[in-house]
């Protein structure tokens, strides 16, 4: 409502009245006004009314919202929607966003999608600016597709730029399956590289990087690909080392940080690398930091060009979903709210480590707490006495336990099944993530939740099957391919 | 609610008020299991409060709307939601589709989105069956990204079971940028092959299609890909013709069916050279043709392991969005509804081809309608007394125009531009889709709106610049760049 | 979004492609102003995303959607929402209309709401001046209760003016149970004055009506009510000869409009009996007539001060759901849309009077259409060798069986039962009101498929139960029952 | 969805996936049937997505909701939805509650909304019952009116069973213009009764009221109304005693607590009247204690056919709105979390009194906090050195200086206004009532921001302009006519 509306309201109600709200309205204009010049994170979140007359407003400048006197739509295939449901949960945005040329571009048939996609993406860069990347985040890009498609389409955007006989990507393994099918989609080899043992930790062995790349000569390499944030005892690669690697051989450097905005460490090693060395792109994916649901992924590096360049490979308009629900949620969150879910996701932490710490304490015969000090998020208990030795079914057995306990978030891997990790035990490996956010409102205290269930685990079924572990019964079998079922999907 | 609670109503209301509606609530119940149970598109459309309570239903199955007690999410990256207008526009949906390993893959902790994803994909089969594909439509797989990323997953997808020195994608040139696209992302090399002039009909030069093969060899050769849908005076390739050099060279074939469901003739060719020939897979748009917004394409073919290919190609979970809105629109129409919106379809484009040919007989000076049956969908004017001769300024002219009067699908093309498409004038194409659709209820009468407003462009507009076409003003360059920003985007 | 917002706008996305946007956004503006300026009913309706701008720009306008920074609520009472659904659903308006003086008063908390409530009523005003009432409705009022407690209301507010002793309320009997209990429950004593029988038709007894303000004395006399809409034979009151007697006696009178503004006819009577004698105040119902939900009366009549002095009459602040949503459908609709709803239901009407009189002539030796065109609405039956001398259980099987079938908008009387109406024989009434509007986008062909069950029931079922009336069993006393608890139904 | 679809989802997706999914969807269905055989307030309140499940299966039991094929609407007049946007926000409950004969009684073609207003009810009766009055509350019933006009329907429900000369309303007076005008308006006569001044207190004259029962004889009174929540000074009145009054004379007596429920103190008095003598009715407002939008009150009493009369006496079918309202707030806050609120309100009452008495003692030159622990809920200063000396404009103005730093809630008064009350200073009172919910979400620590600006106004400008205040300017008695305007909005 423009400003001679907004005061022809006093035509209605008392002028008093209307006063105090014409306040407050000029100053949700004046925020607007200071997002739109400015087009960074606000400092406070946005309430919902504030949020749904925005999106209204935007909704509106689409041309398939405009008023029927207003546009003719003969020959138009997109920007129709028949389903009303359907029309609504999308606030009637229907286009889409991008233009076959580049999914940043502007619609000229949807200015509304259009600001949408191009504030979202102001924000993202901002966001990731200000949560630890002030250098390595010069540019960011949402594309709505999942991290390990978005780091495949990272990969073709290279392609034109390497010798056409580089093949390669050389890739500090982690056990996470997208990543590795990234590479393949892309139709380049991945060449894993083992991490070492340091103490209870996997850390990157950096001189196995160089020796591979000088083996395989710079040329046929397309790029090296390290990862931040994962299940201990794996902690975060070590970026910088691998940084200062591809500036020497003139390599493309890619960083998956699927979850890593939720922990500074991760941020911190991004941004150092981009300082000492080379780094082109690192993607993180919108629902592990945003908390929306998933389908986005964003795209952000130290060069507006070569993050553009992945924009422009996607081919076609694509959906506006993901970009709508990171702009809803940055303006609800804030700075200060998205500060807020990090502070309450360290806290996680440590009530999870000291919890497992304690639990450890108790068990000591059987589990063990691995110190794992650089892995900001991930924690692991080593399962002793169980192992290769055992066949690896125990383990199974205790994820599938956990699984039917509701713990769906836990981890338990067979050492025996991954011996060239050289990791020498069974582990359960648990993340600590924000609580209180599994849906708007949901209030939980799951760590301590899944501390009590786990102690109960250890404490009954899990020894008392111990004992039993010599009797393998066919119904167990099934629990145990459910687990592995279930360690797939952890790895994906 | 179940049986039992339902009947447990009749505590609180009178028994004889209640025996009505448990009738009809259990023919929801009924026409519930029949679409479980058969999978197809149900003849009559769902009605709104229906689909409400079914997809409420399958979002209290996925484990982030469990009761706090039943589960502890503690580590799980996904299926978190911090923003609650975000949480409800998506009814809770949050856990996304697919596994890392295939996007058409049950989530495990995301059983309501599971049954949205594998549901949606056996009504789109069905739906393509029923109209016009019988054969070919063996199985049907929603992806969640636009059309031309979908045919260059398709490409991708290819990859394996071509020889490693295949790199051609052989490509009857169709004037739309995405698809082009598609076949570099994909890192391979396009050959665009014009068309032949046929009349007024721009077809496919199929003779050229085998000299190209025999002149760089199949094992050269990545896939042949066609096109249904497109501008006049282009029409459909001959897709049978293609599909038995396909099948004389084993060479993959793909098809372009962008918004090709919408007319008969687009699918009776894929089902024809499905049976004539090899037709390894087809990609439509789910926005183009089932009226949702833009976000996803339907991949379907008739060997379901080569469907299933592509799908287990896309790294990581993807976007369940594109998937409900799907399922939401085919259970709102239901296949009455949407065979109602194909004779619409159908009367639009009889209205819009009388009203071009009246209006060209008016105008018989300056614009001529082109014979292009054969194109089901899109119809064209050539300009007379326009073209190269005049420098292309005047078609750019008239589509700022029409654009500035909303008139937003209509496209005007310079012929002089492309002249190796030895078109020999500037056009004016359109295409005839379904009306009505803007957004649920909107009542338009587009056509004959679009036909008053280009009447009056050409009897006092176009012909009175065309008196003043040697004063070339800045502005007017304005509007001319703005004009060939609008060519870009009808491209794509 | 205020002009300086908007503009800013471009430097998020492309000139060109926001200055169309800008156009129509401009002509919401416009049309917003002449509404607020003008406050009458928009020729055209609005669109949905139109109506969702406005709703949400006047929801962030009440207090409690302002920014925490903006207000201190510490001790307020009202416009506090807990419960995400319901903040939700009311699109965060909480603080109700009105105050504890008067429920048209501005809120001080609430300016949004006020606005509502103020522009609501100023509508409805225009509204009923547009279709029947230039003179009758120089001012309406909204009251958030049914029918019959505003009826209540009216009666309750007139209390000051009328002498103490006054205590009778004249009432043309209707078959509507809850205008007689309004004058229960505010305390006055109802004198029914039984029709006269013209022709088919039961028409006011004005005669009667003159005799019983003598016999009593005006004095003693709180107000005539008198009445529009009514089920076939009868047929709405003699408005004008009544208010002319109102006149002539200085009586209040009051009419009971409930569906009437459904019908041309109905509310010419209400004007041509406010110029031609007294009429004080008329009462329709808004769910009847303007397809919202039930919980809204409106109160009009041709002097302002005694329309206010109802609203003042409610004590305290009143629930703002019926405003909102009256609101939104007079928006939705326009005068041209209420028109065309009014066009369908005159067909409808004609379709029913053709259809049963067809009906009627196939069963001519059990049915006979009445004649009763001075009803506008509804269409009776009547029901031939039934009636008092079979006891009455006919019909109410024929009821029943009408029920059974999804038929529950007819009604069935046992002319027996109430013989004082002079009625002589057994009939079935049906009105004939709007059609394809049980919700939106629903489309029935409801007339025919009714006209379909009665001709099936007149000729299998009725028939042969005819031959089977002499043997009653339990059974069929229950469906007895029922169809009586339902003629109560109908009769509220 | 039945036990047999749930089960044939397994022919979608894995059993194994969908089994945890299956467990705590039969939690649902167990919670939800012990809700309908319990019909009583769950411990823990649900979850948004069980709620919505709840709603739209409650919304496909209404006959408008029904599939095509079942229904007949011909000639229904209610239950109708044009306008979308409306039919959505009800989930498309339309019918209203209730019948002519009773606001109680089921619809027979809603059964849906009947199950609402049914269940609703006894949760209402529960929640009384565990929150304070186990005894007293053994009926409750929603009444979609403000809680005026509910007292005004008891009122009138009274009527019958009082001798036909009753007409007065014995009113220990409070300032609230509500509840004098629901006397005024069932055409009775008030009788206010003033308070005594007991220290600070202002407290019920009991001996006046028996000297006016005694006076006037009970037979020509109709009832007494007491109330329980008022601003301090005053305090509740003195329920037992003057039930035990209405007990001796055989006088109804009436109670408003209107938000009451949330101080237990209120509850308790109102129990222990109703054992100790009469108490017929009390009510309650659904706004203020359920945290509802404005629009329903509840009514309760020791005798359910006392209550069902008061039902009785509503004219007509009512809006389903203010039922579905609590309904969902009800399950929403289960007991547990409306006992949490409670807990809420009364520590921010603790930091209120807390932090008045800080101010208090720093500001003792001109305000006093008065002694008023027998109102649980408001608190008082006293202005010194201000009152009626000052000709009253003092406390005006800082009204409004309050009121434009956004602090709505408090209530200032001049003593000299309502001298008969034997208050002898001007006075600021205010509530605590439950903060974090002026909407969902929402945190503020709005009793510190209320001290802070408290403070601030008392230190600078209300002293300040204590020396200014000889000089009066025409804009300050602006100030103070809305100050004056404010009072009223607070007296209702």
């Amino acid at each position: 409502m423009n400003s001679d509306n907004l005061l022809a309201l006093g035509r209605l109600v008392d002028q008093r009245h209307l006063q105090p709200a014409l306040g407050w309205r000029r100053g949700f204009e004046n925020r607007l006004s200071h997002l739109l010049s400015q087009r960074r994170l606000p400092e406070q979140g946005w309430s919902e009314p504030e949020l749904e007359l925005l999106i209204r407003e935007l909704a509106l400048l689409d041309m398939n919202n405009a008023n029927s006197g207003s546009c003719i739509g003969v020959g138009e295939r997109e920007g129709r929607v028949v389903c009303p449901l359907v029309y609504r949960r999308h606030f009637g945005l229907a286009h889409g966003i991008g233009r076959s040329g580049d999914v940043t571009a502007g619609q000229p048939k949807a200015a509304g999608s259009s600001v949408i996609n191009s504030l979202t993406n102001s924000l993202l860069g901002d966001w990731l600016r200000q949560f630890g990347c002030p250098k390595a985040a010069k540019c960011a890009v949402l594309i709505p597709v999942a991290t390990g498609m978005a780091l495949c389409l990272c990969l073709l955007s290279l392609r034109s730029s390497r010798p056409s006989n580089a093949k390669l990507v050389l890739w500090p393994r982690i056990d996470q399956k997208s990543c590795f099918k990234a590479i393949i989609t892309a139709g380049f080899t991945p060449v894993p590289i083992e991490p070492l043992l340091d103490g209870d930790q996997l850390v990157t062995d950096v001189t196995a990087v160089r020796s591979l790349i000088e083996q395989h000569g710079p040329d046929s390499i397309v790029a090296v690909m390290t990862t931040t944030s994962c299940f201990a005892p794996r902690v975060p690669d070590r970026l910088a080392d691998v940084a200062k690697l591809c500036a020497e051989f003139g390599l493309p450097h890619i960083v998956n940080n699927a979850y890593g905005v939720q922990a500074s460490r991760c941020m911190n090693l991004i941004n150092d690398a981009s300082t000492k060395g080379r780094l082109d792109l690192f993607v993180q994916s919108c629902d592990k930091n945003l908390l929306v649901p998933v389908g986005g992924a964003v795209i952000a590096g130290p060069d507006a060009a070569v993050v553009s360049r992945v924009a422009a490979t996607y081919p076609g308009r694509a959906s506006a979903s993901p970009s709508t629900d990171a702009l809803l949620t940055l303006l609800h969150l804030g700075r200060s709210g998205f500060a807020r879910l990090l502070d309450q996701r360290a806290a996680a932490y440590t009530r999870l480590r000291d919890g497992l710490a304690s639990l450890a304490g108790r068990h000591s015969d059987c589990v063990r707490l691995l110190d794992t000090g650089k892995n900001p998020i991930s924690l692991a208990l080593c399962l002793r006495g169980s192992g290769s030795s055992s066949g690896g079914s125990d383990p199974g057995r205790l994820g599938a336990a956990l699984f039917r306990r509701g713990c769906s978030g836990a981890r338990v891997v067979a050492g025996g099944r991954q011996a060239r990790l050289r990791r020498s035990s069974d582990r359960i490996s648990v993340r600590a993530l924000s609580e209180r956010c599994r849906r708007p409102g949901h209030v939980g205290n799951e760590v301590d939740s899944f501390l009590v269930v786990l102690d109960s685990l250890l404490t009954k079924e899990f020894r008392q099957r111990e004992i039993d572990s010599r009797v393998a019964d066919a119904d167990e079998q099934g629990d145990n391919d459910y687990s592995k079922d279930q360690l797939t999907e952890d790895l994906g």
